[in-house]
């Protein structure tokens, strides 16, 4: 099969890779259709080292089931999926607790001999806790919208459930990024009553405000911004992987009570109660694809998200 | 009156001070019959360059009304109060929120021309928002765990509700001062199943366990250890002020979906609620009392805390 594969900071390229197969009875194979770019790849593709034996790229994926293993008993052939951007038993105790991110027998995608989604097919481990069926045809135009449950989406949700929003709230999102996005889109859908957006990039900031930002403020900066705007007694709530060690958790954060909370999302928790909002057309996410390419332009895709000329790439096979 | 002033790190005295008079009509006058000193009191005690002016200490103290000013109508001369340790109008949107510590017209005791409340008498700024009446004769025994209500065991109960805890959560308590105690006391009281104390005085883990701990590791340690006892998904709530001004809030802490909270307890907001608890017998947060002394001995209770040789100093009047 062909599938992205990343050599080094700027270096992806498209190539010939074995054809996944089962290796456990807990595995499924997915026939890739759709899969996306997202901004954590972007940091490899600044900052990774030159190695001979690369590594599959891409976590965000729908396809479908082209085998599924003997211990994959709610799925079958042909059945159309979608995955978490990591993959988990979904029964074991940090599972149960709605933290998929944490499971004791997952792992994530592109490592250990895991196909990346990427590529034009990929084996799934622990297939049975980790896909959901998508009830739509595989040719669905809802099928950007519900890409974006295998990451972004669940995780502007992540924020705003771990920040606590709930109606008429106050909300500062920082960041006008696709989760920056949906982070505004959750807390409109959780009935924050103001909900101001950080952002630098009019196009951005402007679906920020379909989705629903009440204010711009023409701005990004990171952990020190959030720990000015938010209120005593507020929480601040982190997505993304900070590309800091330390942080100001000083007396000033204790004396007015801070919260400082977030993480990495557990999109497995979310995919259900998000999927009937897309179904329905109360949400359209997939508004933040503003570029489709082929798996063999997937390098073009990296070089226009790297430089901010797209803000999400589609990949359709 | 004579009261305890501090005038650099080790040096307290206890000297003469004018008598308190209303100088607002939000003011009361309280004569002082218990107070306490503080863990916190400990800092500058450690650490406050020497100064000529003095500062007048103590924040925790019960005592009697003896004059309130035309804008106080809810006390009287005579009325037997207690105060949080920050005071508050008790009405702003702050107050209202529950975090009285961040009032918009509050402020600390000892500080801008406020006594302090080691000494015979205190005018009290704000006094209808910042004082609860004690449903007890002045000559209770119940005094020294009303007394509690002021700072320790409401800060105590303060970790414990930002940290969530709830029926059958395993908590995991770091210092084993009187805050640390209080800490275990409302675990235990808010339900927790497994109360790990860490701290290093026998005497004091002895006091632990009859709080509610149910293990206690012989140790203690600051926020590194705090990440490395919580689980994922789990809470880190801090009580006290940090000696520190950064901490590790990096990737590691995001993955894991770690809350870091905690803050200035709001003890006004929790007076009431635990008032009742005490008034029955339910608990006995007196117990953390190992030492009491006159006003005139005030300087040896601060010798014997910072020494550890006493937990808390409770002062008679």
């Amino acid at each position: 099969m062909r599938a992205a594969v990343m050599y080094g900071a700027g270096d992806v390229r498209v190539e010939d890779r074995p054809d996944p197969k089962i290796h456990e009875p807990t595995d499924a194979v997915v026939r890739v259709l759709r899969a996306a770019i997202c901004g954590s790849d972007l940091w490899p593709y600044a900052s990774m080292p030159v190695t001979d034996q690369g590594r599959p790229m891409g976590h965000e994926f729908l396809g479908v089931i082209e085998e599924a293993g003997s211990q994959v008993p709610g799925l079958s052939a042909g059945d159309l999926v979608i995955t978490p951007f990591t993959w988990c038993d979904n029964t074991c105790d940090f599972c149960r607790k709605g933290l998929q991110t944490s499971c004791r027998h997952g792992g994530r995608y592109g490592l250990g001999g895991v196909d990346g989604g990427q590529g034009e097919a990929v084996r799934v481990p622990q297939a049975q806790g980790t896909l959901v069926k998508l009830p739509v045809a595989a040719d669905s135009a809802l099928l950007p919208s519900l890409l974006t449950l295998s990451d972004v989406l669940c995780t502007g949700h992540h924020g705003a459930v771990k920040a606590g929003v709930s109606r008429g709230d106050t909300v500062t999102v920082i960041g006008d990024g696709a989760v920056g996005l949906f982070a505004v889109l959750a807390a409109h859908r959780l009935g924050a009553g103001q909900i101001i957006l950080m952002g630098g990039h009019p196009d951005r900031t402007s679906l920020g405000r379909d989705f629903g930002a009440t204010d711009i403020v023409a701005e990004r900066d990171a952990l020190v911004a959030a720990f000015g705007a938010v209120g005593d007694g507020g929480v601040v709530s982190r997505l993304g992987v900070p590309n800091y060690a330390e942080g100001p958790v000083g007396p000033a954060m204790l004396l007015r009570n801070i919260t400082l909370t977030g993480g990495a999302c557990p999109a497995r928790a979310y995919i259900e109660e998000l999927m009937p909002d897309i179904l329905d057309g109360t949400i359209e996410p997939g508004r933040v694809f503003d570029r489709t390419v082929s798996l063999d332009q997937v390098p073009d895709g990296y070089r226009a998200m790297a430089g901010r000329e797209a803000l999400k790439i589609l990949i359709r096979n």
